[in-house]
């Protein structure tokens, strides 16, 4: 693979082009275009932002994405928790409707893009992996809740505003009194039906005969339905004129592509909430890339996704877009409507910017508790409480991981929700891992095995402690590790000899490594030879040539078994003495144990 | 142990206190007395402020200690890394000199001293193993150049001032033509004076036949001999007219006790700084503490350690002191001296009490010159190029995170340097662990045992691939072990079985339970089966009753021969006829491994 093709995937796929890969593709693009037009209006909304940026940040990011991503059937675009982590990071710095917070919400996509593109070249993939499955479950469903509270107000017609659970719920509580009814019909009938489509359509349709994917496709094609009925109801009545707040006249020309602002210090403001966007928009899509890539037996490269979504997000700047990321729903559409290379999303793009240039007109009169609905609909549908049972059952740390994650995203907002979580993740684990594994083992008779002596019947000596330790050492364990061995020591005042027997220790950083020498000096200083047994290959290697081997007043042993016959052959010739069996070997002690 | 003593170690040491023990703490609190006079005034310029809150500062929190902290020997006050972490905080809020710079010094230590208490109530000493020894090493180096670059003014009798080291020098060049010869004649011969002192002195003093015990207090006594000289030389040629700049008048009474100014936008504005001081300021304390506990068989109590700081740091506070916490120097003179409980620092505290009471006029004319050269040769002896030879040998990505300290340290400042060393151990141990040790296994003939296929000779089928994983399986390295699994089959085509062997496994947290579940999920739709062997009994217990066991398309095996047995008898049995002797037990293969 040469080196631009491995940057530019588009030239791997893109020579084995043919005529029905393009008919799959296209098929696929029609679908998802109906699909990604009211939810890239929705979207929009939620963030706070014009309509058309919805719809311009459905266009270039997807031509980007084709070129540049890995996956076959990832479909970019507004989403649902990124466009509420926009309107958190812009709302910091300009009022809505004002053309400030446009232009940050498009610088915002800009950083994020240089920010992913950097990440991919840098190959940091791996960074996502510091967001453990519970904090991303935990935040998804937070947000979930989040966004459909705050369409709370479009549904009711009444002006409403915060950032956090409670300043939302208090705002709308305030303006209870100013109900729009004719609004609130519509939202409310509109939520109703799609719920309605969600669970009970394609049941039906199933039962009357249609086709499983028809039944499929018409039961995602539901906010197209809603969209239609609801503004053509808003047109006829002139529903607009009744205090029915509607989308209103939107821009039908395509976005002429330049360069965002350059102000460093709305770029600096802007830097952290662009890390976080960049980060969870990447986590998100890449799940989604990776289960539909494994259905069909594909890969996707990570740290070439990174690339792909961040000259998406690049893209989308340029054209007056804010940022995006591969999106759940409208990617599985597309898979199931058989997209089969990313020129599905070229062509997915060619149909929005068609609809951009003549459709918008026929949007004027759609009611925003339409949209409002669609989002509603969508993001309680990412809403999981069962993983919050369940991780809740499997593990208590894990899920003062997630809860603290929930409850910080919903009171103090998604920022220092996702911030909250990673730390608290990464501290408990660093908290576990600080208290290493470890027991003093003995001989199992007649063998030459050794055990935890609280576990098996095993003989010790009383001049030999045996120690063995489970886990790689570390800067976070080794005070453990050294507490240990002098309090053992100071217990046992019969002992000439410890033994550290390494068979888990895959490695020892330098901190760990002081620490032997600490514990080396010490045990020294009274009277104690301290000795290493069945140390790895790769561990031995590096501890060549340091001073603690220089100053180890032990030795070394290959096995266990050795370091007991040469430190205390009495005990081993009374093991030997007691075996049970001639021929016994080592399988009745070969069963799990700590 | 009642909770009381618990709290209040003076319970248990105190009701034994004799007269020989009270003995040997006066003469230990006499000789750590006369040395701690000129550092506290040295440590108070170094912070920046007025020289008699070096005095207070080592008045009441010695009293403190003696009466909550553990350790026999530490010798509590200001030192040298916490009295520049003071200076760089308190200098972003106030000028030098202002009543505010002070304020703020005082309020620094309240805070630090309420939560160094905080963390020891809770328990939570473990914070200090963040710390890896590699970053505090690289961060006490570069704060001694950095304390010995920003006395150099004093040194050469110029202005200057700075926080890092390119400001530091870049302002010392500026004033370059300003420097008064006198000034430097005096600190220039202070600073060879006390090297000479540090090196050359005790070898001359044992040559003349001085016990080793005296010599060695003689020269800890070089700062106060150097101090007389300079003094009286100062005073006979009234050298303060002449542009050396003297101590000048101290405020010979005691300070009155007195709470700290309680405003809220200040104390949030210390409070990161507090937290990183208490930090810093702990874990240098207990590493000297633990040295000198070791060395008579006593130990010290890490969580009451940060109760016995936290209440010096808010004695210091209310007696008009800034942060304190336990030095090297002074507790090994203590220490040497013949300290046998606290009592020796309360002892001290009465000293210092005594000479703020009638000493300090005798100090009027002391150099500041002189004072700097005490700095200097004390944190010079700090720094430690040694060090980042052997980390750099040792650990390549240790000596990353080292080399990143010492640089952010001196050219950013002394709390980046401390917060980027703690960011990069951590990201770097993640790094590191996010890819999991893993091999291939196959049996070694004529044993149960199995080993890596790449480094023994050992028998695989085609149909079983047993995969053994050597580490905790967690949210950092869960997806690599996913990657490797489809990697692997993906591969193999004539695969029927993939077995996880999981002897080192001591916890799956729940990202890695969902990616087991995936890859079950994964290899049933490409007809492979998944089984697990070897899993520990705590492991196990918590697998139960999880929607991963209830799914899981395999067994669990309790031995990976079972799980050949079953899964690939005719391997097995080829095995078992190649037993190279009738009554060989595994010791070939006993060695040590990857």
């Amino acid at each position: 693979m040469t080196w631009l093709q491995r940057y530019l995937p588009i030239l791997d796929w893109g020579r084995k082009y043919d005529k029905e890969t393009a008919t799959n593709d296209l098929v696929a693009a029609v679908i998802v275009t109906i699909m990604l037009i009211p939810q890239s209006l929705a979207y929009a909304l939620l963030a706070g932002l014009p309509p058309e940026v919805g719809l311009y940040a459905s266009i270039l990011p997807l031509v980007a994405y084709a070129i540049f991503g890995t996956s076959r059937a990832l479909a970019v675009g507004p989403v649902a928790v990124v466009s509420l982590m926009t309107a958190s990071a812009v709302g910091e710095l300009a009022r809505q409707g004002t053309p400030e917070y446009l232009g940050a919400a498009i610088v915002l996509a800009f950083l994020s893009g240089l920010m992913l593109v950097a990440m991919g070249l840098f190959r940091l993939g791996f960074l996502a992996n510091l967001l453990s499955h519970p904090v991303i479950s935990g935040f998804i469903t937070a947000s979930g809740l989040l966004i459909a509270s705050s369409q709370l107000k479009h549904i009711l017609g009444v002006k409403a505003n915060g950032h956090t659970l409670y300043e939302i719920l208090l705002s709308i509580g305030s303006h209870l009194t100013e109900i729009n009814w004719i609004t609130f019909v519509i939202g409310a009938s509109a939520t109703v039906f799609l719920f309605w489509v969600r669970k009970g359509l394609k049941k039906l349709l199933l039962g009357l005969g249609v086709k499983p994917f028809l039944a499929d496709i018409l039961t995602k094609a539901g906010p197209v339905a809603a969209v239609a009925v609801t503004t053509l109801a808003s047109a006829v009545f002139q529903l607009g004129e009744k205090g029915v707040r509607v989308v209103g006249d939107i821009p039908s020309g395509l976005p002429v592509p330049q360069l965002p602002s350059f102000d460093s210090e709305l770029w600096l403001a802007l830097a952290g909430p662009a890390l976080l966007i960049s980060v969870i928009g990447f986590v998100e899509s890449v799940s989604v890339a990776q289960t539909l890539a494994a259905k069909k037996r594909q890969r996707i490269e990570p740290d070439q996704e990174l690339i792909g979504l961040g000259a998406s997000n690049i893209a989308s700047a340029i054209s007056g877009g804010y940022p995006v990321t591969g999106g759940f729903a409208r990617s599985v559409v597309n898979f199931d409507a058989g997209a089969a290379t990313p020129a599905a999303g070229a062509f997915t793009a060619v149909g929005i910017a068609l609809a951009t240039l003549f459709l918008t007109p026929l949007l004027t009169h759609l009611p925003q508790a339409t949209l409002a609905a669609t989002i509603i609909v969508a993001v309680l549908s990412l809403v999981d409480f069962g993983a919050i049972k369940r991780t809740f059952a499997y593990s208590k740390s894990d899920f003062a991981a997630m809860a603290a994650t929930i409850l910080i995203t919903l009171f103090f907002g998604v920022e220092p929700g996702v911030v909250t979580g990673v730390s608290l993740s990464i501290a408990l684990y660093l908290y576990r891992n600080s208290r290493p594994h470890m027991a003093i083992v003995g001989i199992v008779p007649g063998t030459e095995h050794f055990r935890n002596v609280d576990r098996h019947k095993v003989i010790t000596g009383e001049r030999v402690l045996t120690l063995r330790v489970d886990e790689s050492l570390f800067f976070a364990n080794s005070r453990f590790l050294e507490d240990k061995v002098y309090a053992l020591v100071a217990d046992k005042p019969d002992i000439e000899h410890v033994v550290l027997m390494c068979p888990a220790v895959n490695e020892i950083d330098a901190s760990a490594l002081e620490s032997l020498e600490e514990i080396n000096h010490r045990l020294r200083d009274s009277g104690v030879t301290f000795h290493l047994s069945e140390v790895k290959g790769p561990v031995m290697d590096r501890l060549k040539g340091t001073d603690f081997l220089k100053h180890l007043t032990g030795e070394i042993f290959l096995s266990q078994y050795d370091a007991l016959c040469t430190l205390d052959p009495l005990t081993a010739h009374i093991s030997e003495s007691r075996t049970p069996k001639k021929t016994a070997r080592s399988n009745i002690w070969s069963g799990p144990e700590i």
